[in-house]
């Protein structure tokens, strides 16, 4: 970290932010300029530390960090990409992993038919709401545990994993056992509740990144899972909100690359959040491929003019299938397979 | 709910738009322009329905709302402000009730202490925060329960209100007792499980604004409290995010006037949260008392030099001291006390 | 346009609404709801009128925009793609098209020799900046006239376009004989001025996206040139600006799809000023590609550490021609060519 | 300047950061921590110095600026407040200076009636718009030099001094004798041909932030026109662009105190463009002055209803004057006076 001390600050301010530093058991370099004093605190700790305990003393100006403020999801702490593992799929490998499935589970029949034509053009985990989050208490809810049991049965039956989200603490207990991926929303994503109890669930967890999230709070977020126990973490872009309108959400596909750089951990978009609409998908999916995304997570509706909840992102199954087929050539392009 | 169709649109997509509206039981009328076909969809509840509803049929090319989507918490649905009682205080009402008090509790000297002198300076709330959401898993996470049962000690011995956060639905049962006023945070904004059990608490209830929340979408969330059951909500503006960085979060002031022209809830300001510099919330609290809000929610910390969590945004009892005075000048000016 | 009358409007207030609307030559529909009265004001040319117009009469509670703001600009006013030519390349067709070339123009050897290899790996256009406007007055402003030249001198050698920035009216005179394409920056995106003079001159222009401008207001601004005469616009996405501080700008890759379907222009993107840095220029340039843009603005340097203006997000020539190998790839993949 | 190397960066590289830091003049201190090393460069001038000199060099993490990148704005570099003077009035002295009248000049009779009216209740200086930069080009363009000779005939009649837009660096000769204060409006803040003309005109000059400019890069624009010549500038805060809707734009409140802490210049608010609509432009002309703002620029209109830009956020006469009754009050709360 480096402190700034204003223009003529006395000795003893600088002795007060040297006094901390040590306190902390950080190793201290002053270095006297012309106008000014910056005192320079070294430590490979002092990313835990917040830049305030020493902004907050008296003759100070500013304090910027150099460490990151995140460690265990960093690079530099781990620098082997992880790979997450869920039965015979590893997501972070050269295999761009496809997620696909209704947005909100509404009855066996839509779940089981989605599945079926997902899994046959290249999908490899079936996604399904059950507890749904919404902006407005009026709208559907979801299905709640009926919709997990519905999982549950389909994993069964078709081998495959599914991954749902899971919205409150206390709902873990009913649905660690029937999903293999416990997604954490974005509107989540810094509920330190059950972030906690999703890391201690030391189960595969995919968390989205928060609508005025920076890549650095989204990586702290990670921090949390991480130090609960849950090594198993996948990140997922899905659009941060701007003043741009035209698209429910702004894709930030920059977010992509800049994970790679600094994180180990592996990273997907979801283009149907993002978009918020099924002409926008196909385009953002392409380019979630082509910028490196290790997976996609997609919504599929069988019939989305009737869907309950999200049907103008959703792609029919034959839009989905036409997009598969290029996402395919994309992959192969860039050396990665579908 | 206004429906354009697009350029050439079919007799047939135009009947399926009619069709789902009458579904939902809402009456149409059509206008046919010159260019293309414009269904208007009248009825008093159409805020309740998703506009996808409607833009997710084929031929449709926009679907524009009109009713906005919140209800309980509009002045279209209840035309006099609201009330909110705790104890003998009124928010909402002429006096600009100031909440004070430190940032996270961390002891009985300091809580006790603080709020002592914010008492006697004209502060009728003292706050208090014994669960703290910390962006790093590696920050202070507050005392816990022991802060909440501090709080009940210091309501009963100096007969004052207290304001706490509340995290998780499941510490509901052991808060609701203890403190007068539920805060809930602007990372939790949209954590509606926690908004249904504080709404059927139906205890007063304090909802920050989510940091990228719009307007619209923190009156659905009042919306999820008023239907659970809670109808004492007091609005808190305390900053949005935006690219500017020389303040922590930018305060949205005009939020103030929209709400009073489109709610009936009473709406106060976070000077601390926004600002995140001592320096500055002074200037932030004088403008809220301007702009109209009906409250303030204040940081203030025996030793901001070393509080374990957002000292850098707490005021000293003396700045404390001096903002009241300069804040009972202005509520003054504009017919209001403090 | 729908115009939303507040509850209880009187009738002389509808009266004055629709008044207004036979003034512009508009036809009017009223929609007479349980609640309040709606009027839907219609006619092809509405999209010319501020909403203000409406907004301002008594009794009017809100005025929504059917009609786009933009006119010329859209795919409503001409439904097949333009096609820009400059001498033998077409942007807008299936190829992709490439402008490369240095930031700022340095020296001739430096202009040059990039010409030379970003042409020789398969760029078509040289770019190069002359006049350069710099956030600060105390940064390298460019070569000015000096560097026109220059690109007047390559383009009659290596028989290539060329494209530079236009910063000031009175400039054009100057730079219109000896560039191809005329560039509008981000930061003059609304300077009506020049927008007026560079359409006027008829010249191939490249409209870059202000960097807090909607997709609507750019279009908006293509406007201004298509009105003044200019028929030949290229659209060039460059990142806006959103809390977002690991990269430069964030690139809005959803633009490309949404400038295909409401507009008839052809959209290029440059990942070098949205990345501003040049280990994330390619994730950028390839998911561009991939989203169908039709062409990319790349720039490159010999030796970027001693670059005056933007090294850090330049190519070095290596880097570009791995990019370019990989491009090709993607545009194959999805039925393109480089 | 701090320069963080990476782990493991090469003593040749350490070396090469060194002899850059060496070439600009600056001094040098080694930070050898136990992860990697931290190069501080030291010295006056280097907020001149742009940060990607350094991270352009290999073996760099990232560079962070110590010394803001802005100059002669900057507090540092000039202690004592600016005081703007126009004839007797004072702008950055105790008096809170009010600016007001039409946004565009529509004729004679509209603009000396709205003059007389503003001076009466205690406005200062009479602003009026000759040249309108509009979103549209369809739009109202204003009266051009038409209104410039309306404004000169009016501060002769009145003896007060005006205010007027200038929006092309070659209009400037013929409003220099006309009017008392050049305004460079908020999409040409970054027009640096413009701010270089504006500046080496000498005169007064009020520069307002751009929407989506930092309050860095806000200052870095005052320093354009600084270096100029023009030592008279007010700041203008009106707004910045941000993902809420419900305002034309979001008025940084807080820019009013960051400008005092940083900057020697005064700041004045306008409440008009970034509320956007009437009814809210006194509740942020009061949070301004509450706020400390040195003065206010609002617009105001004979007849709003008809105005030809801009009524719906202009206020009556009668509206202003009560606005100004409301000001006075706040004014005096806080030490000053209108």
């Amino acid at each position: 970290m480096i402190v700034e001390m204003r223009q003529g600050a006395t000795q003893e301010q600088i002795d007060a932010v040297i006094e901390r530093a040590h306190k902390y058991g950080f190793k201290v370099q002053l270095n006297i300029g012309t106008d000014k004093v910056v005192v320079a605190i070294l430590g490979s700790d002092t990313g835990r530390v917040s830049t305030e305990v020493f902004a907050v003393l008296p003759g100070v100006e500013s304090v910027t960090r150099i460490m990151r403020p995140y460690k265990l999801a960093s690079r530099e702490f781990k620098k082997e990409p992880t790979l997450v593992h869920v039965g015979d799929i590893v997501i972070g490998g050269p295999k761009v992993v496809v997620m696909a499935g209704p947005c909100a589970i509404e009855s066996r029949e839509q779940l089981f038919a989605t599945a079926e034509h997902v899994l046959k053009v290249g999908a490899s985990i079936v996604r399904g709401g059950a507890f749904k989050p919404r902006t407005s208490p009026f709208s559907f809810q979801g299905l709640g545990q009926e919709g997990v049991e519905l999982l549950s049965e389909l994993r069964r039956e078709f081998g495959v994993p599914v991954i749902s989200e899971v919205t409150d603490p206390h709902l873990l207990d009913d649905m660690v056992d029937h999903v293999d991926i416990l997604q954490i929303g974005a509107r989540n994503m810094q509920n330190y509740a059950l972030l906690r109890a999703v890391g201690q669930s030391g189960k595969p967890c995919l968390l989205k990144r928060g609508l005025a999230a920076t890549i650095t709070e989204w990586l702290q977020a990670a921090d949390y899972l991480l130090e609960a126990g849950g090594g198993q973490v996948i990140l997922c872009e899905r659009g941060i909100r701007t003043f741009e309108t035209s698209t429910r959400f702004t894709l930030d596909i920059s977010s992509v690359g800049v994970i790679k750089r600094v994180s180990h951990l592996p990273v997907i978009v979801d283009p149907s959040h993002a978009a918020g609409h099924y002409e926008l998908v196909p385009t953002l999916a392409r380019a979630a491929v082509a910028a490196g995304a290790d997976g996609l997570l997609i919504e599929v509706h069988p019939d989305p003019t009737n869907a309950l909840s999200d049907g103008l992102q959703s792609l029919t199954f034959s839009d989905f299938e036409r997009l598969m087929g290029e996402l395919k050539q994309i992959a192969q392009a860039i050396g990665r397979s579908i």
